[in-house]
């Protein structure tokens, strides 16, 4: 049986809970390589301490996720069939009984709780979550192998984006020209939508690119990832489009400090939380503390925001095979805002920097 | 007050539930007119039977929700904050006895129950979803309008795609285009990822768009959508390449023909299960019942699948103000697939159609 669904198995024996249910997207990707969003359907896998493990599906994904490689038993129903009572009639099979089902809580709904109690019989929950993201959160040979072509076609989505920048250019378009060339060569989907901002809308972190035409002066900010083989990249970078104020790049010099600061410390054995406070101080210290309004980064993975968080308060530390981005910025509302952000992947005595576009000023003329 | 705020409170004291915590991003939208991904943080909406609602977000989007008009209170929390203890000091303020909460079942995960009883003190929770879904059923004039213009973009897409056939071209190629001309025109998003599919695997009902190239005597099948101001369009249609065979086109036929029967019967006071019944009795009758495997359609909105379902044992009737997607579909691996959808919205004595984009069999040279 596969390693990772051994894992669960396992930790399904140490606390002795008859069954887990796992229904995330994500997580049903992680144990059986097959990615779909089937909606408001349901699908996921119940595992169990012993037993062979089984998946239920909307019948039209059936075909798709044995392709992928599932090789156990799938239940496949109907739009008009109760997924729930079916799921339930192949528990009473397996004869278990079952007081106790591990779920996703960050997950799964209060609603489908509900069901699984009903049809399961279980008195009580338990919570599967930091199990799977404790195992999602160390990647794999393979992981990090896509995880390093994801970060080089974010990188190439950079370059695309600075070709297309010239006066009267919208935001939009800028946009549409870098999904554009991206999916040309097969990228599905982008990891979120794709943010390209000019001038004073680059000071709202997470603002919504627009018909706003560029001109001389402004700053432009970049966040984009694409998708691959179910796992994201996220890059972001700013520029200066045709000229730079002294303050415009007093800011950026002060983000991009920082954000080498934090890179330095990437490494084995470091606190997560103390990446954030190491960034922090260096934009506390120029004196724009206030305007960078939210933590370093996040851990990278099936999801662009996973495991583990890089909030100051984050006690964790460091270790092999963790992948996370860094991403300090500060957002002026009427000058504009710079981010710089890179993707991490801790290795065994220091880190390697997935994404590689430059990182100092650029001028674009 | 706004109208919708409005109907949540009056729900609210008729059923004497002291507080409702409505958090899903189509909700909050729905109810706050600001729409935004939070990933993983926290927002929502705490509304009470007489006082005023708050809003509680991260603190990086609460510019952009006072813009979109929300003119309440707003608890804007930095990422080292704990949301949840914040939004427990806001309801303490209230000095109200909180024995319920209503939450969204369906979507409210099973820690952020947990984390609602503790601050709110609730011992119980009620379900706010049938509300919601049943408020966001009948759309209002403006919601309608905007679907209107959503689904002429859908149109707008087919025939960009259309456009971009030629022997060799592949999937992805088609895909990017499509993406590259709305975006240009100021659309920020799809309402999924868009789906070309040719030849064999246009008959796998939920494919994914790859590098396949097209070929004579192909079939062609795009299912693709717009969000526009929040709202979504879902069109599908198909064509044959270069040639088509007697057999494709006998299933063309069958699933148009079960298409304009569905349409036909879409009108106040029918049984939503039975036009999914009228749509599959074409398809049974000329014989490939087996190769339709889903339900006729899905309610359409703010969420690109919403209330109504037309699955074949929904019982409620139609309604004006609904829209919906009507959608047969029949998928023979050796063959091919055809599906043609539409978004039909209910009048006060029939149906419009919003979709446009022909339905007659082309075969694109």
């Amino acid at each position: 049986m596969a390693k990772r669904l051994k894992a669960v198995q396992k930790w399904l024996q140490q606390k002795d809970i008859p069954c887990a249910f796992i229904s995330s997207t994500e997580n049903v990707f992680y144990l059986t390589q097959f990615y779909t969003n089937p909606h408001e359907r349901i699908m996921g896998v119940f595992v169990f301490q012993e037993e062979e493990p089984f998946f239920i599906l909307p019948k039209m994904e059936q075909t798709q996720a044995k392709e992928a490689g599932w090789p156990y038993e799938i239940i496949g129903y109907e739009d008009h069939e109760d997924a729930w009572e079916l799921a339930g009639s192949f528990l009473k099979k397996r004869s278990l009984k079952i007081d106790c089902v591990a779920v996703e809580k960050d997950h799964l709904s209060f609603s489908r709780a509900e069901r699984l109690k009903e049809i399961s019989g279980a008195g009580d929950f338990a919570n599967v979550d930091s199990l799977l993201n404790e195992l999602r959160m160390i990647k794999e040979e393979q992981e990090i192998e896509i995880l390093r072509q994801a970060a080089k076609l974010a990188d190439a989505g950079v370059e695309i984006g600075v070709s297309y920048l010239r006066e009267g250019v919208t935001e939009m378009e800028v946009v549409a020209a870098i999904e554009y060339e991206l999916k040309r060569k097969g990228i599905r989907s982008m990891s979120f939508s794709t943010m390209v901002l000019f001038g004073k809308k680059s000071g709202q972190p997470h603002g919504n690119p627009g018909l706003e035409v560029l001109a001389k002066g402004d700053l432009v900010l970049f966040d984009l990832g694409v998708v691959l083989d179910g796992y994201c990249s996220d890059i972001t970078r700013t520029f200066a489009f045709g000229s730079v104020s002294e303050e415009q790049k007093e800011i950026y010099d002060t983000v991009l400090k920082a954000q080498k600061a934090a890179l330095k410390a990437s490494k084995p054995g470091t606190v997560l939380g103390d990446l954030d406070a190491t960034a922090r101080k260096v934009i506390d210290d120029a004196g724009y503390g206030e305007y960078f309004p939210h933590r370093l980064g996040h851990g990278l993975g099936i999801n662009v925001h996973e495991y583990p968080s890089l909030a100051q308060n984050n006690k964790l530390m460091l270790k092999e095979g963790m992948v996370y981005t860094i991403e300090p910025g500060i957002y002026i509302p009427s000058i504009g805002g710079v981010r710089i952000e890179d993707d991490v992947l801790i290795t065994k005595n220091a880190h390697e920097t997935l994404t590689g576009y430059p990182k100092e000023l650029q001028i674009i003329k």
